[in-house]
């Protein structure tokens, strides 16, 4: 495999460089390729890497930003403030060839306006979104978007997040003519907002994507459908949903039993069970798919959750690097001119 | 206790009596002082009552009706044909005051509108909400609305929705100065559309309103707040995620283990977790808390899953019991008019 730079932003996020530098230590020690380049305040990062395997800091670099964009601010007075900020500068590295990508935990309004004002987004798209792979019970995978880069899309913005999202099914997941779905609260052509109506019925006349119709919030995990197309706000309250439900069910299996009597055995046998039930719900861990997909854009750019812990940090890393190995830009681009729209 | 008499859209649902009569039965079978009217085609209700106990029967009513409301059916054309609908002679039962309360598994767009046309708003009130009470993480219950009644909700239908939920969980649930919050994708002021960003200006300077701010998709769980608002998409497609998750999480502990050779002991052992964990994860089950409530009209209005089995629609009907013991329509009017904005 050829080498591979990534620009982290070590600075965004709650947690900041507490939990990016560790993970970054972390994603480098599992591929000797990586190289990172960690953007943010020195000092602060230096002093997370004194006990650090020189073998890997061989492979990091430390850039100096002066500013960080709070993870509360108004997108549009941070871009205009961004100058010197470790998100910025991140992305500015990628926009100069020195890395191949850059991963952020940082404020996602202010990620995508950057992102799209330094990288510029594809012919012919108008607004990037936010994409993310889901495990579903059919044990293959759904691609979902837009997860919350755009608060208010109207139809012409959802036909080309589904064009976006069937390409990266097709060429990234190796799904053949993968299955484009809206989804809706209710599967009756007559149901729902009128820009969902409206992008139905386009997508029925466009002969290059399989469209099947409406799903509902109840087959997010069905693998009904191998591409869910929404809206970024409703894309984002039902994967926070999701991930909300999976993770209390989570802890509910962790606690399960504590603090009970119990013959020894039992307690023992008990704890066989439970690993095993953790094993087998442990894939819909969203610690496990965290990194979004910035999609649409000239370059590949992931947004991790703001409150990702070390572990979560380290797989948005490892989707930027899938993402740069598998050149997901550069596929969407050249399908992208074949499937849109001739209108546009 | 005084008697009950509900009206029961026989005929609504994807199973139509094939589940609401034996749901009828189970129901009058749980609570002596239940009286049943169920509206539907005679023959097909009869004809399922054939082995049924006659002392039961002695507290059933069959009502003619001649036609259904598809589920599938746009809702203005519906209610404009809906004479003679089980779903309309149901409401009109109420009305009537045969009934107390009317419960249908039919087609959500026309029983919110022939509610409304029917039993009328209360004053003060736009637009009726649909309203669930979800279990929560602190053992609690959380208010949630609207559902999907009202697909596109303004600023000042949010506010009518979060008071008409604070007065829900305090006169119903028993919660003292109950917490309201706003579905958003972030909890900074900034976050989300601007329907919910002026409904929380509005909140904010409401004495009566407990406003506690926006909260997030996995929250919908955690107990956080009293009373969850937001517009009935999202609600709709939030409620459905949550539930497609936990069923999902509930068919797994199910098979878990199954189909492969173990020793006896640990088989049985295995069974006596799994029925501690389903115990443990029982009372999430979508199926105990089935049933919406129409808040807002002069009268309760149950809405059941179309596709509710009979354990379900079983719940949907203890639902409007409690409604009705409650006087969750008078308490409503009663508080309302103290807690309305005075510029209404």
């Amino acid at each position: 495999m050829p080498r591979l730079t990534l620009a982290i932003d070590a600075m965004g996020g709650d947690f900041g460089p507490c939990v990016t530098v560790p993970a970054a230590m972390q994603a480098l020690a599992s591929n000797s390729q990586l190289h990172l380049l960690l953007v943010g305040d020195p000092d602060n990062i230096s002093s997370l890497l004194a006990k650090a395997d020189s073998a890997l800091l061989a492979r990091l670099q430390i850039i100096a930003a002066e500013s960080v964009i709070a993870s509360d601010a108004k997108p549009s007075q941070a871009i205009r403030q961004s100058r010197g900020s470790s998100m910025r500068i991140a992305l500015e590295l990628v926009k100069e060839g020195k890395a191949q990508a850059c991963v952020s935990a940082g404020n996602t309004g202010a990620l995508m306006g950057l992102a799209k004002l330094l990288l510029k987004p594809l012919d012919g798209i108008e607004r990037p979104a936010l994409m993310t792979v889901l495990p579903n019970q059919q044990q293959g995978k759904t691609v979902i978007l837009d997860l919350g880069a755009n608060v208010d899309s109207d139809s012409a913005m959802l036909v080309q997040f589904a064009i976006m999202g069937a390409v990266m099914a097709e060429e990234v997941l190796s799904v053949p003519r993968p299955r484009v779905a809206l989804l809706n609260i209710g599967q009756e052509e007559t149901k729902g907002l009128s820009s969902i109506r409206d992008a139905a019925a386009i997508l029925r006349e466009l002969p290059e994507i399989n469209y099947i119709g409406y799903l509902e919030g109840n087959d997010l995990l069905t693998g009904e459908t191998d591409v869910l197309v929404c809206d970024g706000f409703v894309g984002n309250v039902t994967l926070k949903t999701m991930e909300g439900v999976v993770r209390m069910f989570l802890s509910l299996l962790k606690s399960q039993g504590e603090g009970k009597k119990r013959a020894w055995w039992m307690t023992l046998l008990g704890r066989v069970l439970k690993k095993r039930l953790a094993k087998r719900f442990g894939h819909l861990n969203p610690d496990q798919y965290n990194g979004a997909c910035l999609l649409g854009l000239r370059g590949s750019v992931i947004k991790s959750h703001g409150g990702a812990n070390q572990r979560a940090f380290t797989a948005a890393i490892e989707q930027a690097e899938q993402a740069v190995r598998r050149q997901v830009p550069e596929r969407i681009a050249a399908r992208l001119q074949a499937v849109l729209p001739k209108s546009d």
